[in-house]
């Protein structure tokens, strides 16, 4: 069936391989996607949303190197919201609702518009592993398929198991089987392999609920969007909406717990803390009497609606009647009920900073299989898997993120560093230098490093060095123009800021908590000089960010700097901690099986203790 | 889950499920569609592409009864081709290639627009009966859901069983679930059920395709539509291609055949005969070197490539081996191979002519699981069986096509007078009038019948009333205008028709071999009354087709009439056979077997032979 060896085989369709399989076949390896379905390629297995807080940051991080989602998710937006406008800019973060078919039509044909990715649908039942490398794949019709490298993107699949209330069932996601043989080859092989949990809320039909006793949630008024490329602006959107639960709504709920697989044993793996399930959410906030529900549209013409914040296993029935109970629910009528999916996972700690498997060469894992939750955490490592296959394969330096340079570094280094127990998710919390990972300047931060790489083209450069080029003007500006006290007191008033008495440096009062720039744009030097240079909204939010936030910005650095040094204090490969008798038992042990590549990855290392790195650092002769 | 009784649950979302759903909601029937996997409602389970010979006169009947084909269809169309166009109009059949997603997109839109139609997702498992009647399902979580009457449509998913070379594996399509627990059911219900046989070629990358080998194949060049309403006409379209199979490629598939379920006594079922897979073709005939491949885009924008006449469950190594032989396919990349699928169906002798069943009272059967093939012919049996099941439940007259009034009514008739032992595939040849049954009058044949149901909506019959007097009127003026040798001639001289010496009325040269409404329209006269009267091309058409061809027309009306008494004469329902010892022994089999309804009926039966006729008429008093 297949003539030729690939250079890069991916291993499932879903955000990560689909990132996967355009990262690698735009810089160059001759890849092949090999899905259980084609038509579900880019298919929103949850909830009809990409971004959030965090998340929202990633999927522009992932655009600013040159990945797709970005842009698949402009394309099928129907509602835009910049979440957290009014906290400052670290904690802006885009998101999108969008149309769910649209949004895998969209991922299908920008994967087939990329000259070097082909396709074919059957199952992967296993790997060819020659040595301590894999040389290809094994279809369940028996087919081999060879290729230099191999990224696994399994999602839900591996040995999925569904479950509604005392029903259990295999299958991938509801009304898609399940694919197995990958990971008991696997564990043959010496990986350590677990089970992690996720679910999802019923889907309901939007002709039976009471949208007038909901609390309206409109996008934004002028939305933005997730691409640093020309995609389109929305000009309409789809309305969402949200309503609470209710004491009476917990209690229907909990009558339903003896049935429920997460309360009666049936489900033993762990599930996401923080998009817990709504029993969870009750049982372990039985004091609170409401939890909020969003009512979020499956598209721009279907009447199919998503119900999120009900995530649910519970016995169907015992779900309808909670429901029944929702403010505007009380007619609802169920397309499908919510149900849990345990599936497999190994330790993300079994990986390399590129993803690569640390037990098998050229075999890499991204999204789910690795511990994560999330389309934009899985979306972002199948990136990095499949730059870091590509760049394995022809002999290059491998990619790697740090943490003050992107969210995405900061997921990977957590998951390979710390390992993951339940499925990990992106908080801005997470990130050391949240101010300086901001959603405004992932391209100045990534588009140079996706250029160099091949994937980022020529456009994303000249686009991003001409905003670059235009906010630093800008921002001069500001610090070289002076404002006159007549001009900008009756601002400072405004704002209640206490009013100057003579000139100074524009930069100087425009740091001031408050003034924004829609203040400056009031005093003709401003207005004028953006009318001149024909400055857009980008640069303007730019500009006022680096002015108003330079101080944290500038401290930020500094500490990033700092860790850098050690950063750059690499542990030899075989390094023997066994031999440090002054580690901590504890350290020794962790050291030994995550085997750190620098100090800084070792300082980050739970149980490793700063006396343990002073130790390490007199060893290595620092 | 349900609080309320369904008056009309439908199983089975395919084209048989989803006009099923339409009709019964659209007249008024509280409908649920229940399907294993909502994404996949009006999935193109084979090729992309609706109508054709015989099939594209069963879509417009769809159409002009009031049912949605025709108008997904339009909307989804990518080419659009009036076959047949050199011969009679009885011949001529529309045929339009589909975008496979818009079509599947469109059909979702047009159920979720129908406002008593909701949508379930789940596997129905079994039928809940009482006595002899049939009230509700039971699902595969244990959900019983109760309605007056049920409709079953499965397809190819009862007990699917997918066959690709030596491999065997359960599934309804390829990567989709086969569905358990109906089958059973009917048979302990005293159902007699059986095994069929379908298939579908490989899906291959276009881009890995030389189309500059093959023989383009473009759409009209004014494509007309399906749709009696006003959808859009194709504005760009499409192209498909044709090449051929060759000696060698036939050498190549012969050396899989050991290995081929067909030949290898795997598969017991019956194929589609005049849908045969590839190894069937060069088995069949196998004095023939070559076979005609189309090859069809699969939508607007996807590179996705459906090899039309390729259909196979030889092994994938050797399909593609094969495939590779053909002129233009050197390159050709799997996107997934060919297979086959045997399924149950229940020999449709055991259905009423309302479709529903004879056992069990308010049970219909729609499409696959009747033993037919084809899209159109699953979508017309649906519309019966949704309609049907509408007005048994509302204690209405049941609503049946008769022969001469529809291909609908033929195929309906055959199927439960006759049985069939292989996929029933609609021919003009099965039609005894098909010149009444052409697609350019389905609307006057059966929208005034669609809109007396309350399924065709007022525009319709509008729309059809207009064109009925229009036309009429245009056929009235040619009967009752003359032309003068002077004009008239150049024309027939042109068409080598003998010349006329003086005035006469123009039908009668209208009438005249090769002489078409382009010739006429010439004629000042003609071509002053379409612009006074404002014709357009429908009933320019209609008027030319109603001219031409008046001969043969009322030759097959008064044919038909003549039928019709004979159809009027009904039989007892309780009418003993056994009794009639004058009757042929398998006369009296056959007829105990299949009790049909009227003389006629029992006219068609094979096995009843004229003789029989005459005994039952002399003893039914006639």
């Amino acid at each position: 069936m297949f003539d030729k060896e690939y250079d890069v085989i991916v291993v499932g369709g879903g955000h990560a391989g689909a990132e996967a399989t355009a990262a690698a076949a735009n810089m160059g390896s001759k890849t092949l996607l090999i899905t259980m379905n084609l038509q579900t390629i880019g298919q929103m297995s949850c909830n009809p949303a990409m971004g959030g807080i965090a998340k929202g940051q990633i999927v522009r991080e992932i655009d600013a190197l040159g990945g797709y989602s970005g842009i698949v998710t402009d394309k099928s937006a129907i509602q835009f919201k910049m979440l957290n406008k009014s906290k400052g800019p670290a904690m802006w973060s885009p998101r999108a609702q969008n149309d769910r078919m649209r949004f895998a039509e969209e991922w299908r044909l920008a994967l087939e518009n990329t000259p070097n990715a082909d396709f074919y649908q059957e199952m992967v039942s296993g790997l060819l592993v020659e040595g301590d490398k894999v040389v290809g794949v094994r279809t369940s019709l028996g087919i081999d398929v060879r290729a230099k490298a191999v990224v696994l993107t399994n999602g839900t699949f591996l040995n999925g198991l569904i479950h509604i209330g005392e029903k259990q069932f295999g299958g991938g996601r509801a009304g898609e089987k399940a694919a197995t043989g990958i990971t008991e080859q696997l564990v043959d092989f010496g990986f350590e392999s677990g089970r992690m949990k996720t679910g999802t809320p019923p889907r309901v039909d939007g002709r039976s609920l009471d949208y007038s006793k909901m609390i309206l949630q409109p996008g934004d008024n002028n939305p933005e969007k997730f691409s640093y490329l020309e995609t389109p602006k929305l000009k309409e959107q789809r309305d969402c909406h949200m309503t609470h639960t209710s004491q009476l709504v917990h209690d229907l709920l909990r009558e339903g717990f003896d049935r429920s697989p997460m309360f009666n044993g049936r489900i033993k793996s762990i599930g996401p803390r923080y998009c817990p399930s709504i029993e969870d959410k009750i049982n372990r906030f039985a004091d609170k009497s409401s939890h909020q529900i969003f009512v979020e549209p499956e598209g721009w013409h279907t009447v199919e609606v998503y119900v999120n914040g009900f995530s649910t296993s519970l016995p169907e029935d015992v779900q309808y009647k909670a429901l029944k109970s929702v403010v505007g629910f009380e007619n609802v009528k169920f397309f499908r009920p919510g149900y849990a999916i345990e599936y497999d996972y190994f330790p993300p700690t079994q990986l390399k900073h590129t993803l690569e498997t640390k037990l098998v060469n050229n075999l890499y894992f991204a999204g789910q299989i690795n511990g994560t939750t999330g389309y934009e955490e899985a979306a972002s490592q199948g990136l990095m898997a499949g730059i870091n296959a590509h760049l394995k394969i022809n002999e290059k330096e491998p990619f790697m993120l740090k943490r003050d340079e992107a969210y995405i570094g900061v997921l990977i280094d957590d998951l390979i560093t710390k390992g993951t127990e339940e499925p990990y998710r992106m908080f801005t919390s997470r990130a050391e230098y949240r101010t300086l990972l901001r959603q405004d300047n992932a391209d100045l931060r990534l588009t140079p490093k996706g250029y160099e790489l091949g994937l980022a083209k020529e456009e994303r450069l000249r686009r991003m060095e001409e905003k670059e080029k235009n906010s630093d003007k800008f921002v001069a500006f500001f610090k070289n123009t002076s404002f006159t006290p007549e001009e900008i007191n009756p601002i400072l008033e405004e704002v209640s800021s206490s009013p100057v008495k003579q000139s100074d440096k524009m930069f100087k009062v425009f740091s001031r908590p408050n003034v924004t720039m829609d203040h400056m744009l009031r005093l003709d030097a401003v207005s004028n000089f953006v009318a001149e240079h024909n400055l857009d909204t980008e640069v303007l939010e730019q500009a006022e960010v680096q002015v108003k936030y330079s101080g944290y910005i500038a401290k930020e650095k500094n500490n990033a700097d700092k860790l850098l040094r050690l950063e750059n204090i690499k542990i030899p490969e075989d390094f023997d901690y066994r031999k440090l008798k002054s580690l901590s038992y504890e350290a020794r042990e962790k050291l030994e099986a995550i085997r750190p590549v620098t100090i800084s990855q070792a300082s980050r290392i739970s149980g490793v203790s700063p006396s343990d790195i002073s130790v390490l650092l007199v060893f290595l002769g620092r």
